[in-house]
């Protein structure tokens, strides 16, 4: 397929070079300021641009069918929709990579094809994600959309969903607590280990085993720790420990009140 | 080196079949009602004992040194130190496996040989953890009882390090934010997609990218997500969500504002 892709960040990053390497054609890469597109659009053989307007050459006047893929935050794709699809017709399948976003989103917008293509994982620029092991979730408003957004889909990744926009607005949500809020905990811990001179890495035995141990139980299954045993006087002198850092106590306490809703009852 | 476990909980049970392994004879397994000792004992070619008053037969008289390490909850350490070393005698090596309680602990009960024994990991009794790369911090109250518990603890790890009761208390607690509060995290996540027929392995990906990043950065340096990109739609939106559950409601807002001090401030 014919591929535009508005957005050079993080997940473009990744998802750029995966429809390269399955053969699709980067017709041009944008991003606000053309910077980041020019990076990821040399890696694409593709061409940069800056901002949406310069995407007029890649209109689909023609009426050879291309797809639209957005990776911009929510708030940027909602305040620019409207400007992408006026600039490429309404003839162009529009996709968009947002968890968060409806996919009514295109409709307003004036789209008629159009659809979502959310990757579940976690994505940085300075690490490329492989796409194959990466769920897709994907949505079409109709049909003959959901078939093109399946092939796309099924060319990069092993792993293809269906679903609803409603059903993934509660998976980025539940997304959020499986992934960043897990880094911001081990984030705290870093800051903690680190004023007593000890690095991180330390605790990557037991991040990873953590890990392992998932393929075998589930989260609720594998909870272990002072909260989990109502080991209370453990509890209290963490609580004591972190009397300097009362942000990190108030999380301690109320993560471990949720952890076991028996333990640290307030006085 | 002649060892003697009291505890067969989840510790014991990885740690019991590493030092029979490395060579060591396990020469006596207690636990409170002697059920969980027996299990353990028979993997170990060991006596299982109910309490501490049967170890009698195994106390130090003879002048042979021995090694007693406890394997239980902090407070039952505190509560039953006296009544092992009362038992095994003041000659025997006494070491612990928690890491929130001070060494000494054991000179408190009268013990003249002891120390810590703390391995870095979270254990289960389902899963038994290989020892040999997980952290083992230890401490001890003299040059000759150093060297003693530098011997078994490299015996059954290749990474040993020494580390004080006042550090091993900062390790403890940041191991907590390590591991069991992202473990809680996920927990949070797995009760989102439940209650939307989805089953936690679709988030097993991200949460795998995840840990493998933390090889390359540190967590600090990889977060992600709407609160660290300042989405605050997202954020709002999620809040919203989160209406019926009021708790996880709270820890979405804290959690995000540790993550960047400059969203979702007060109205």
């Amino acid at each position: 397929m014919e591929v535009i892709l508005i957005g050079a960040g993080n997940v473009a990053c990744s998802l750029g070079p995966a429809l390269k390497e399955a053969g699709h054609r980067i017709a041009a890469v944008s991003s606000r300021t053309g910077l980041s597109a020019r990076e990821l659009a040399g890696k694409l053989d593709s061409v940069a641009v800056e901002g949406i307007r310069p995407l007029v050459p890649f209109s689909n006047g023609s009426g050879q069918p291309s797809v639209c893929i957005t990776m911009l935050a929510d708030d940027v794709l909602k305040a620019t929709a409207g400007e992408i699809v006026e600039t490429l017709g309404p003839d162009t399948l529009y996709l968009h990579t947002a968890g968060s976003v409806a996919m009514d989103v295109w409709r307003d917008a004036g789209a008629c094809r159009y659809g979502v293509f959310y990757p579940m994982t976690s994505f940085s620029r300075n690490c490329p994600v492989s796409m194959r092991h990466v769920p897709l979730f994907v949505e079409a408003d109709s049909d003959g959309s959901l078939a093109a957004v399946l092939e796309l889909a099924r060319s990069i990744s092993d792993s293809v969903k269906e679903l609803d926009s409603q059903g993934r607005l509660f998976l980025h949500l539940a997304a959020v607590f499986a992934n960043n809020f897990p880094c911001r905990m081990m984030a705290i811990s870093q800051l903690l280990l680190e004023r007593h001179g000890i690095g991180f890495e330390v605790m990557l035995p037991l991040v990873k085993g953590a890990v392992d141990k998932l393929e075998h139980m589930t989260p609720l299954e594998s909870q272990t720790g002072p909260a989990a045993r109502g080991d209370i006087q453990v509890l209290e002198h963490h609580m004591e420990m972190l009397a300097g850092d009362p942000e990190w106590q108030t999380l301690y306490k109320l993560i471990s009140k949720d952890i076991n809703p028996n333990i640290l009852t307030d006085d």
